[in-house]
């Protein structure tokens, strides 16, 4: 399943796309408790089929199940008026980042060992965190604001993971059964700011600074997360290209890593770091401009492609 | 206003301290509504006086005051069994921290003159700020984890602020009327995690690691931000002693500097920084140990004491 959120009305709500379909999950479930002559079908959709995304993993394996209950029944069995009501037109919504308001957002740099290398660094013994937090997300359809505080703001394609489970002291070997899906986001990095003091944050955290999508592509789609192609291109010129396999620490060990630290939740997104190509360490350097467009593919994930504007 | 959380059955639901009294600002404001013959009660008393601290700061200074008007009602007007209903004795509920799950928690780092010097580095130019997640914090009743992962977890007194409105761009001089209020946070830190990697994050996320309390004061209550004694204590030992007025970046300048990076949302926590005298940096060094307890005093606002356990 391809999970999003997308804009209704003043609200941002969980769906799923295929093909140029967006379904509410939480709609078609509430149409098919219905036809089920459930009486209370409102307030069971809000428990059992949230309509957003982290309440929704909250759910685990059965939140999961029964949206794929409720899409098949909508697809199939609802009548026209329900269809019309939940099933949705790509062209006609507004698609929202996959993850709103996630508890954390953890990124790891000097991941991939040819962008250790640029930077000039070594082969970390221990993967480097940061944080970036909610305020930093937007969506596939978002532009990347480019604020007069920096004059230095740079690209960074990352492979990402999305919690689906309360995750404490997990095994390498079971860290997959932690982990709900896959998506793309945009580490976007004022270098200037990164820069001028030790710690990153500040270079991090802009507003819009994680651009996610183009959704969560729930795992068992993805079978072998190791062997993804990644590449970012800036107005079509790649800068970036790599693959999964490449990285130091694997989704596997970085769920063992961080879930020793810290507790992680059902919809903390974690960025397991950029490959080499960012325009800080090119010669000579090359930021991001107003007009640009950034396109990231990962894998069989999608693609992930924003535009630049000075705000 | 000195407000907190307080564990209800498998809730932590916002109230407010009055010497030995627990006041349920969400339960007053209800009995209140109803008293005034307002059919919706409950519906309108969860819009307007929420029961947990980050949705009651959404409401801002209207919240602030219905929540006034309820508690006054509660003391003086209400019937012995609303009263007894809403009002508990400090002794029979469990305190926890007056901010669960703020969106960020903003930490930051080399604030004080004379820690700056003890660590060896020059005064900065800018704040070096950092992140906790929500994960980290406890309330005052808690106790500190010790887990097995660190041999140097250390204690940093810190005096914190809350936002109380959505803040973006805002300039020194108004920064005030983007604070709720003022609260005390321990900073702790696994030193030997901190220090493996060029970013602290690993070192200061830690499950636990926020002690936060002993309450969130309105900022009514607290004139002056910029003259606050702080003083750290182990097992009644000073270790850390200073005053708010020797930092280098106050309240306001915090606010102006943070929110020209990032919007800042009611609830987030801003931890100012720690004085000198911190364990790491002591000859010889000296880390918690299981039993240890941590004592923290700032000005008016109030007392932090938590116990170090090994879990």
């Amino acid at each position: 399943m391809k999970l999003i959120h997308y804009k209704r009305g003043n609200e941002s709500r969980l769906a799923c796309i295929q093909e140029n379909k967006v379904i509410d999950l939480h709609g078609a479930y509430v149409s098919y408790l219905k036809d089920k002559g459930e009486l209370r079908a409102e307030l069971l959709a809000e428990a059992e089929v949230p309509s957003k995304a982290v309440g929704f993993l909250q759910g685990g394996e059965k939140s999961m199940s029964l949206a794929r209950k409720a899409v098949e029944y909508i697809e199939n069995n609802a009548s026209e008026e329900e269809r019309k009501e939940w099933i949705l037109s790509k062209e006609e919504v507004k698609i929202e980042a996959p993850v709103q308001n996630p508890s954390k957002i953890i990124c790891v740099g000097h991941n991939y060992q040819e962008h250790i290398r640029e930077m000039g660094r070594e082969l970390p013994t221990h993967p480097v965190i940061f944080a970036k937090f909610a305020n930093a997300i937007i969506g596939p359809q978002d532009d990347i604001p480019l604020k007069s505080i920096t004059n230095k703001l740079d690209y960074e394609a990352e492979f990402s993971f999305v919690i689906g489970k309360r995750a404490k002291d997990v095994k390498e070997e079971d860290a997959l059964d932690y982990v709900a899906g896959y998506t793309i986001v945009n580490d976007i990095s004022a270098r200037d700011l990164q820069m001028r003091t030790l710690q990153w944050l500040q270079g991090k955290g802009l507003d819009g600074s994680a651009p996610m999508g183009p959704w969560l592509i729930t795992k068992d789609e993805v079978p072998d997360p190791d062997s993804l192609d990644i590449s970012l291109k800036v107005n079509g010129e790649v800068r970036q290209q790599s693959n999964t396999k490449n990285l130091v620490f694997n989704v596997n060990r970085l769920v063992a890593f961080l879930s020793e630290i810290m507790t992680l939740e059902p919809g903390d997104v974690i960025c397991t770091g950029t490959p080499g190509g960012v325009g800080v360490a090119r010669d000579p350097q090359v930021f991001l401009q107003d007009g640009d467009t950034v396109t990231i593919d990962v894998g069989n994930i999608g693609t992930l492609e924003n535009t630049v504007r000075q705000v």
